[in-house]
C-alpha cells in the first residue's frame, strides 16, 4: 500500500501524468475575474496572440484548442483538399496515437513512412511523395513532422530545413507537431521560430500540455492564408472552448519569464541523468539516443515486470521488451536517483 | 472606458460569458499533488464515476469531454449507425450552432423540426420520425431534446416522458442535451433522474461549463450498452483529456453540497428577477416564457442600440429585433437592478 | 397474372422504372471494340467533351459519373470548404432522398428551406444565406437547386436568374440539379445553356438515366476553376468508371439528333396527356401544376388503393393521399389512355 | 497512325481496357423489356439472388454496386464501427488505389502490412492486430484480402484459410476484395465458395467488369447479419443504380455457361504463354511467380521505353523500371505472340 501511491504519484510513465506547475494554476486564478467575451474575443486572448507573434513571427496567429489529436487534426486539415494524403513516419503520433481521429474527423489518408528513428528525410520523404496529378492515389500534399519526436529523438535545425525543401518542392504543407516542443527548442538552445517560422513551416501544434499545462495546446499558424481555414475548422473539429480566457491564460504563463523553458530544461535535465545512471548499468541496453526528456532501454524481462509493480512506466514494444521511461517538468533528481538505485538493486538481485 | 468595462465584467450576453466559481478553482488546486495516470484512469475520475452513479443511478457511466459540442456528437454518434438521422427541433443547438459538427464529424444527418417554443412533441416527432426501411431516406433513429431548451423554455417530466415514449415506439434511442441541466433540474425542482433515467432515456450530455466551470462538460451513458462506443468515440472524436482529473474535479465540485444547485438557482433566480422588472415596461415585450435563466425579449430598436453600447447581450432575430438576456450563476441583484434601471432610463428619454 | 405484368411494364410510378431507349443501346454496341483506355482517357469520352461544349459553352468540362446521388455530393462538395452548408429546398432530393449521403459521404451540412412548391426564391434564400463569418453556424455558401423541381415543377429563366444573382451576392456557388434537366429544357424550349452557363451557374449534374439511358449522369463544371476537384473527388467519392466509353456513348447518344429532346417531349407530353384527361373528373383534385412530366393528384383513398393493385404509382404523401404519376421517355398514348379509363372505371364504381 | 490504334486496341495495359464480351451486350439487350421496378426490386435482379446462393450457399446475398472501389468501401464500412481499422497488405487497391476512398467516405484508418508477394499471412497479420480495447489506436477489427492479388498472386485455399482463422482469433472480420476473383477460382481450380464461404470470410467483392463486364460488380454477403447494413450503406455510399436490372443481368451473364471460367481461363492462359515466351530471353527479368493474368518483369529502360510506344502498358515501380503486363478475357495468342516477338526484335536491336 505504501509504495504504489508513491510510484504513481512520480512515475515515468508519461509527461501526461504530471499536474500542472503552480504559476499556471496562479495565472487562471488571476484571470478568473467578471465577464469576458467566449470563444475567443477575450482580453486574456489577445495578449496571448501577441506573445506568439514575439515568439514565432509577426505574421504568426495562435488559436487555442483542447489536445493534442485536436491540435494536429486542425492543422492538418487546414492545410488539406478533401482529395490530400499525409505523409509521417510510421511512428508519428498522429498515426499510431490518436484513434484514428486523422481519417474519422477530416478524411485524411495517412501515407506512413517506416524510419530507423523517428525521423523523416527528405530521401524518405520522396518514397511517398509521388503520384500527384494521379486521381487514383491520394495526393501526398502534408508532410508531418514531429520535433521532438515519439521516440525521444530531435531534428537538427538543418535537418528540418532540408525535409523542410523538398516537401516545398513537391509543393507540400508542413506541420510540425510540437506536443514537446518545448523540449525540442530547449535541446536546440534555439528559439521556436528558428525551427519553424524561419524554415517555412506552415503550422505548429504547440504543446503545453506536458510542459506544465492542465490542459492547454494551440494551432500557431505561420502562413497567414491558413487562418481562416483553421477557424472554421476549430469550431466544426469541436475544439473550441468558451471560456476561452482559461487555456490562454496557460499558454501565457508558460511563455512568461522562459518558464517553458525552466520546464522543459527540467525534464531534458532528468532523462539525462537517468541515461547517465543506468547507461554502464550491465543489463540495461540503453536503444536510442537521449536527446530530449524521455529514455528508451531492453531490460531482463523479470527485472522490468518487478519494477513495474514499484514504478509506473510502460512497455514501449512488447516483442522485444523495450521500455520507455518519461522524465517531466516536476521529476526530480532524488525520482531520478530512487530509480536508478531501484534498477541497479532488481538488477544485483537476479 | 468606463462604461464598456462595466458592461462587459457582467454581461447579459451569454452564462458562458461568466468566470469560474471559486469552488471549483479550489477543487482544481486540491487534485493538483504529484502523478496520476492519465486519460481518466486516476483517483479522481473513479470518485466521479461513483458520483455520476448516485445522481443518475447505478447503471449511469460518466465520460468527461472538452465542450458542449463533442458532448453532443459523441453521444449522437454513439447511438447511430452510419445511415442514422437525428431527429431534432429547428432551434437546437446540435442543428444551428455547432458549426456543422454533427454532420462534419460523425456524417450525422438532422432532420430538423420547426417548433413554436423550441419543444418537441410527439407528434411533431411524426413529423420525421418515418421511412423506416426505406434505404434512400436517411433513418431517424436518434431523438435529441435539450432541457432546458435554447429558448429558455422547459419540458415538464410528463412531457419528456410522453415524447420519450413515442420515440421509443419508433425504435429511436434518445439524448438529451444538458448544456443547461442544472437550470432545469432547479426549475422543475426534480433530481437528474427523475427526468433522464426513469424517463428511459439513453444518454445525457451534462453541462457544468455555463454553470461555473472552466471546461467540464461530461456524456453521462444510461443505457450500458452505449458505453464502449462512447469510450471509443471519445479518443477518436478528440475529445479525451490526457490530464482528466481536472475536468473531473470541477464536476465533483459542482456535484458536491449542491453546488450546481445553488449556481442554476441563481441563474434563473436572476432571470426571474429581470422578468419581473421589465415585464411591466411600456416599450417592453417579453416574448418566451421564463422558465429557467434567459429573458427573451423585443424592445424599440433605438433602445436595443443604445442598451448594447453600455451592457452586453445579443440580438436574438435580426428581423423581429428580438433580443435574448442570459443569467449566470454570478450575476448580482445589483446587476440586473441595474440594467432594469438602464431600461427603463433609456425609454423614459425617448 | 396478366394484370401485374401489364401494370409493371410500363407504370407511372417513376421514370426510373423505363428501360434504355434503343439508339443507347446501339451506340453501347458501337464503341464495344477493342481495347480502350480506361478511367475517361478514351476517343469516346474525348467526344463527348467536344459535345458538352456545344451544349453549355467552350469552357464547360464534363464528367461522367454514375448516378445522380454521386453527381450531386461530387458537384457540391467540389464547390465547398469543410465548414460549408447547402442551401436546399427543404423537398430537395439532395436532402430527403440521397440517404444522408451529402452529409455522411461529404460532410455537408444542408439549411434546407421550405418552400410552397419546390422552387426557391431569393427572399426564401435569404432566410438561409446568413451569418457569414460566424464559426458557430456551418456557412452556407451552396445553393443547390433542383430543375426541373421534385414536385413537377420549372423555374422559369428570370425566376433562376435573380435567383442565381441572389446567391453570388452572399457569395454562394450554385448548383443545378438536372436529374431532369431535360424534361426542363424541353418545357421552357431553351437550350440547356441559356437556363444554366448564361445564368453564372457553375455546375450542373446532367441526367441521363431518367431520359432513356441505362446509367448515365454527369457532372458539368461550368467554372472551370471547379475542374480539378471534380476529377479527384470523382474517385475518392467512388463515382469513376473504369470503362468510361460506355457512359460516355449512353450521353453521346442521347445528344445525338435530339434525343434528348424527344424522350423529354414524350414524357412532357404524356403527362399533359394525363392531366387533360383527370382534370375535370369529379373526385380527382390536381394538387400541383403540370409543367413536365409529373402530374400529383388527390383521389378517394380506396380508388387510389384500387388503381395501385393494377397500376405502378406512388402514393407521395401519406398524410393527404396525393399520389404522384409519373410519365417517361416511352409512355405511349395508349398507356395513358388505359390509365384514364381505369380511373374513370373505379370513380364511377363508387 | 497505324501503330497506336493497334497498340491501343488490345493492350497489355490493364484488363480493365477490353471491352464487354458480347453474350452481355445480348443480356443488356434480352432485359430491356418494358418496365421494372427501380433500385434492385426488379424480376433480373431476383434471379441474380438464385444464382448467388447456388455459388456462394444459401445464405449468401448479393448487393450490385458500381464499381470495385465502391463495393470494397461499401462492405468494409458494413463490417466496421466508426473506430474500426483494416488491415490490409500495403499493396492493396483498398490502400494504394482508390483514392483514399475508405479513409474519406467511410472513415477508416488503415493498418498496411509491407509483404514480399502481395499476401498476408497469420504471422504478419499479428503485426497489425493487437491493441484490442486501448481507444488510442484504431482498432483492427477487420482484415481485408485480394484474391488473387494485386501482384498477380494467389492465395492457395490452406493459406488462406489459415490467415481467416487468424483473423478469426482476433475476433475479425474478413473480406475478400474479388476484383480479380473469376481469376483466382480458375487458378486455383475450385468453386467460389470453397475458398470464401467455406473459409468463413464475412463477405466478397465480386469483381465482374475485369472479367468481360461493362459495369458489374457486386457486394456478396456471406455472413447474413451485414446484409441490412450493406443495404444501406450501398445507397450512402451512392452505389446504389436505379436501374438495376442492367448490372444483375451482366453479373447473370457471367455466372451463364461458365462465361465467367471462360473469360478468366483465356486471361490466365495468356499470360501463362506471354510469360513462356519471355522468361527465356535474356533482358528479360520475370520479378513475380505467374499465378493468374498478369506478368511482371524487368527489361532494360530503352527496350521497356520503345515497347511502351507500340503496346499500351505500365511501369509498375518507377525505381526498378518493373513493368507490368495484364492479360485480358479478349486477349489472343496472336496479341500475346506479336508482342513477344515485338520484345524480341527490341532486345535484338540493342
Amino acid at each position: 500500500m505504501t509504495e504504489k501511491p508513491t510510484a504513481i504519484r512520480r512515475s515515468f510513465a508519461s509527461d501526461n501524468y504530471s499536474g500542472v506547475h503552480p504559476e499556471l494554476l496562479a495565472a487562471l486564478a488571476r484571470v478568473n475575474v467578471g465577464h469576458q467575451v467566449a470563444y475567443g474575443d477575450d482580453d486574456t486572448t489577445a495578449e496571448l496572440r501577441m506573445l506568439i507573434k514575439e515568439h514565432f513571427g509577426p505574421l504568426a496567429e495562435v488559436f487555442p484548442v483542447f489536445n493534442g489529436t485536436g491540435a494536429n487534426v486542425v492543422a492538418m486539415q487546414a492545410m488539406s483538399s478533401p482529395w490530400s494524403a499525409v505523409v509521417c513516419a510510421e511512428s508519428a503520433h498522429v498515426h499510431v496515437d490518436e484513434g484514428g481521429a486523422p481519417e474519422k474527423v477530416a478524411g485524411l489518408k495517412l501515407w506512413p513512412v517506416p524510419t530507423p528513428d523517428g525521423k523523416l528525410t527528405p530521401e524518405l520523404l520522396d518514397t511517398q511523395a509521388w503520384g500527384y496529378g494521379d486521381v487514383h492515389r491520394a495526393q501526398p500534399t502534408v508532410l508531418a513532422v514531429t520535433q521532438s519526436t515519439e521516440l525521444g529523438t530531435l531534428y537538427t535545425i538543418a535537418e528540418l530545413a532540408d525535409l523542410v525543401e523538398r516537401a516545398k518542392f513537391h509543393g507540400m504543407r508542413v506541420l510540425l507537431d510540437g506536443a514537446r516542443i518545448a523540449n525540442a527548442a530547449v535541446a536546440l538552445g534555439a528559439s521556436f521560430a528558428e525551427f519553424t517560422t524561419d524554415l517555412g513551416i506552415d503550422a505548429v501544434t504547440f504543446g503545453g500540455t506536458k510542459n506544465g499545462a492542465m490542459a492547454a495546446e494551440a494551432v500557431v499558424v505561420l502562413s497567414p492564408e491558413l487562418a481562416s481555414a483553421v477557424d472554421y475548422l476549430r469550431k466544426s473539429d469541436m475544439q473550441l472552448a468558451s471560456k476561452m480566457r482559461y487555456p490562454s491564460a496557460q499558454l501565457i504563463a508558460l511563455l512568461t519569464d522562459d518558464l517553458w523553458a525552466r520546464n522543459a530544461g527540467n525534464a531534458n535535465n532528468m532523462a539525462r541523468r537517468l541515461y547517465e545512471g543506468v547507461a554502464a548499468l550491465d543489463g540495461v541496453t540503453v536503444t536510442r539516443e537521449v536527446q530530449v526528456n524521455s529514455v528508451f532501454a531492453v531490460l531482463p524481462p523479470d527485472v522490468t515486470a518487478s519494477l513495474q509493480q514499484r514504478f509506473g512506466f510502460y512497455t514501449w514494444d512488447q516483442g522485444t521488451g523495450e521500455v520507455r521511461w518519461m522524465c517531466s517538468w516536476d521529476t526530480t533528481e532524488a525520482d531520478v536517483d530512487a530509480f536508478v538505485a531501484a534498477i541497479k538493486t532488481e538488477l544485483a538481485a537476479r
